[in-house]
């Protein structure tokens, strides 16, 4: 395999599912290139998914650490409010990979692409001894509107949607919804876009476990948050799951409480889990008792 | 070192040197935010940069692999003749490399960055067992006016900027101005714009060695070259190195005959190398004869 060929192979796949709103130009240039709507704000985030940090090749099919791999991105796209519009993808892999894996990577992350309307605008492409993808996003925001961690404020209700634990059960087991629902976590797009709708005061994504990334929206917000000591915990997973495990990717959000919040953002089940208060910026207290700011720490 | 430890400290280090140009949101949240300028559009690319391939631990420096990292990046921007805005460093490391790597890593970069304006506005951090680092670039271009590898044309002359094949030298010598040539490549921005400002007609920058290069550029735009079989060749470096070596990071680019390339853009010195010619897309010959595309393919 050799690098323009394997780009020419990609562009076609690319271009089955391309999107190509407001992107002048995709794959084959140094550089892609996108015209932005007037009057609106674009978001960026990048996100690794590494062999045997966030998959192993012989649990994972290609196209799952596809999925996967994109995923995670979308999912910051979610937390923000914001449409998907393009990502650029990095990939290394060891040479005794060859096209048929290539082709199952990108036919898992373009399935999902295409069900986002995300566009394949780029990357780049390396030999290296271990599988590694790096997926960066873009989004885009009606001005002003992007959903921040920063917003909680004392007396703000704090929120998740779906359920919590099961990446870590399904980690654990390897079986059953748990395991499909670890290998292929769905963004919570549709729900970013209605909580923006709504007004939601802060929302970021779960990827590392409740009790780490209540405790990081905390800090960006200068505030701390008591929880009730209630969560809607997935079928089959432990309490320890749903409050440390990572990957749910599910959205962790917070409005005043005048903001009336319905039980379901389309199908997707809302929860409310505690309150925002005063006190020591990212402190969170679980039922009254101090809660730890561990989880699923991808530096430790 | 805690991910949130680590990510406060590049906070800091980044906020020395930040220009928040149309920056609405940096670091701290789950994804970056940009208010684009009106009439322009948005230029990105991506580049991996991985120990062992682009780089040896016991070679370069923390702020050396930093430097090159956003250098690559840049000078794709550079290619299209955008003005740098933006970067996201996605950085995995071994646990042997502690903070001060970390932050030796980051001022490399940070110090490149400051000197070419562009804000560091996230990323993702992660352990692995090699150094890896992935950098994202954002740039702007005046609506329409973006370089593009696409644009050239039968007749159109085809130039180089400075001297080739200096990197290859440096990396076989690993002495003098040749190697610290590899160690720190310099992004040509500066030339870039000025060739956006000139109407060159195509443009790309020169990663990989000018005959793959100039392949990838002829196959864009659907032309054959015929190159003279004259080249600017670095001090100490071989017709080899220049024709083949990677990582010159020169601008390859090509005008209409009517369009007056001055010797110099600033103090870079330009040489017209060629012409477009019709013929088989990607063909390109040296003084009559057949150039093959080898260079240094990241995929084989």
């Amino acid at each position: 395999m050799r690098e323009i060929a394997v780009v020419d192979r990609i562009r076609k796949l690319a271009a089955q599912t391309a999107d190509t709103r407001r992107l002048i130009r995709g794959i084959g240039d140094d550089c892609a290139i996108l015209r932005p709507r007037p009057k609106h704000d674009l978001v960026f985030t990048t996100d690794f998914v590494l062999e045997r940090k966030h998959f192993e090749l012989n649990s994972h099919t290609p196209a799952d650490i596809g999925h996967k791999a994109l995923a995670r991105s979308l999912s910051d796209l979610a937390a923000m409010g914001s449409e998907p519009l393009f990502c650029l993808v990095s990939l290394a892999i060891p040479a005794s990979l060859g096209e048929r894996w290539v082709d199952g990577f990108y036919r898992g992350l373009l399935r999902l692409a295409s069900q986002y309307r995300i566009t394949l605008a780029g990357g780049d492409l390396a030999r290296f001894d271990h599988v590694i993808v790096d997926v960066m996003c873009c989004g885009e925001v009606p001005r002003g509107k992007a959903l921040e961690r920063s917003g909680a404020r004392p007396g703000h209700l704090i929120y998740v949607t779906g359920e919590l634990g099961g990446s870590a059960r399904g980690l654990s087991t390897r079986k059953g919804m748990a395991w499909k629902r670890h290998l292929r976590p769905e963004p919570r797009i549709a729900a970013g876009l209605l909580l923006r709708g709504l007004r939601a005061s802060s929302c970021m994504d779960l990827s590392d476990g409740l009790a780490l990334d209540l405790h990081r929206l905390c800090r960006e917000s200068g505030v701390s948050a008591k929880l009730s000591g209630t969560v809607p915990i997935a079928r089959g997973a432990s309490l320890e799951n749903a409050l440390y495990g990572g990957e749910d990717y599910e959205l962790l959000f917070t409005a005043p409480p005048k903001v009336k919040i319905p039980g379901h953002l389309g199908t997707l089940p809302v929860t409310e889990i505690g309150e925002i208060a005063t006190g020591r910026p990212g402190r969170v207290t679980w039922a009254g008792d101090v809660l730890q700011p561990k989880g699923f720490d991808h530096f430790t």
